[in-house]
């Protein structure tokens, strides 16, 4: 099995369903692009038919988006364990992960990911303190809500975790710090070994978007 | 069961779940909430903690996103069918329904779905070219793959379909044709009972959105 990914410092992407595997321990190959590079297009058009990282390969299968790859992880090598057990749990989790699949156009653009960089500062206006408010409720809701069931989003350790570790790499590189539980769960998520070996690999990256490299130091 | 949203002629998003569910005519309970109303954000506000349509409400849970609700319909009321059988066909599946929730921006931003308009022109060049010939090729390869096990896109009905009946009801009103066999499964999707109602639906509908009426006639 064969995972495509983009540049660890700024895919944000390819961090979802790689923290899904590594964090499960589940063997796979890492193909490591580099994002904005010259032969990046080129390189990765032999394995998707869109375009973007990441793709997941296993076998003859090709599997083009980051929410799929992880359905498809659950399934076939964790035993459905990607999700939380109980249904009306997992129509949770999937709605928090379809949402940010979907959403918080703010926080892309003006926060893209960096994951080697700290102490950046950006304004936090409009619609992107809209976008870090509603993570903010959501997680606040989630910790209140499961606490009782493990220290992850949703209780134990979901997809929902992969998608929103993006969201706390960004807020620890531009200090966007949450209220109560919010920051309790922001903070644990940094302490996952697999994330944090993610942010040590992006340390050692040479490439530089400069696009990407925003905020005041 | 009931689910909420907005107006038939012009809420894409909403459209997916209610399809799944009127296709295979599960019993529900339809709370349409007129876009672009000032009751809107407040009506909206009482049933979803993002203030988004559609939303499904099923006794005391509330699932927020188009592609969660689909997922729990599959797996409650149609013992896993809304998706492909074979594990293979179930990824790729859910890779275009996944590409569909997060991609073509030129499409959604300019040929806003408007189920009841017919005979509309837009310029077509640049990154909606980009997205239209996505499309196309996706279109294509689908039913070249899968052809010989039913009519729609990964041969029997599936959650795909109802994330791609907007982007059909869309060419249709601007009269975007497709190549071979794109063509012929958008002409197949325009002939679903289910969505010959929603478009029916839509032309009894008397709120007109002006930023969403585009093209010229």
């Amino acid at each position: 099995m064969k995972l495509i990914i983009g540049s660890k410092n700024y895919s944000s992407w390819s961090l979802r369903p790689w923290l899904l595997l590594a964090h499960h321990q589940i063997p796979f190959e890492e193909v490591r692009l580099s994002l904005g590079s010259a032969e990046f297009k080129q390189q990765l058009a032999t394995y998707s038919p869109v375009g973007l990282v990441p793709v997941l390969q296993d076998d003859d299968l090709v599997i083009w988006d980051s929410l799929a790859i992880c359905e498809y992880v659950s399934e076939h090598y964790l035993n459905n364990q990607g999700w939380p057990a109980s249904a009306m749990v997992r129509a949770q989790a999937r709605s928090a992960s379809a949402e940010m699949h979907s959403g918080f156009g703010a926080i892309r653009s003006q926060l893209p990911m960096n994951s080697r960089a700290t102490g950046r500062r950006v304004p936090t206006d409009g619609q992107l303190a809209k976008d870090i408010a509603r993570i903010d409720q959501l997680f606040n809701r989630c910790r209140q809500t499961f606490c009782h069931q493990g220290p992850w989003l949703f209780g134990q350790f979901s997809i929902a975790d992969c998608f929103y570790a993006p969201i706390v790499v960004r807020f620890r590189s531009y200090g966007i710090v949450l209220s109560g539980d919010g920051q309790i769960y922001a903070d644990w998520q940094l302490q996952n070994p697999a994330l944090q070996q993610w942010i040590s690999d992006a340390e050692q990256e040479p490439e530089i978007i400069p696009g990407d490299e925003v905020g005041q130091t």
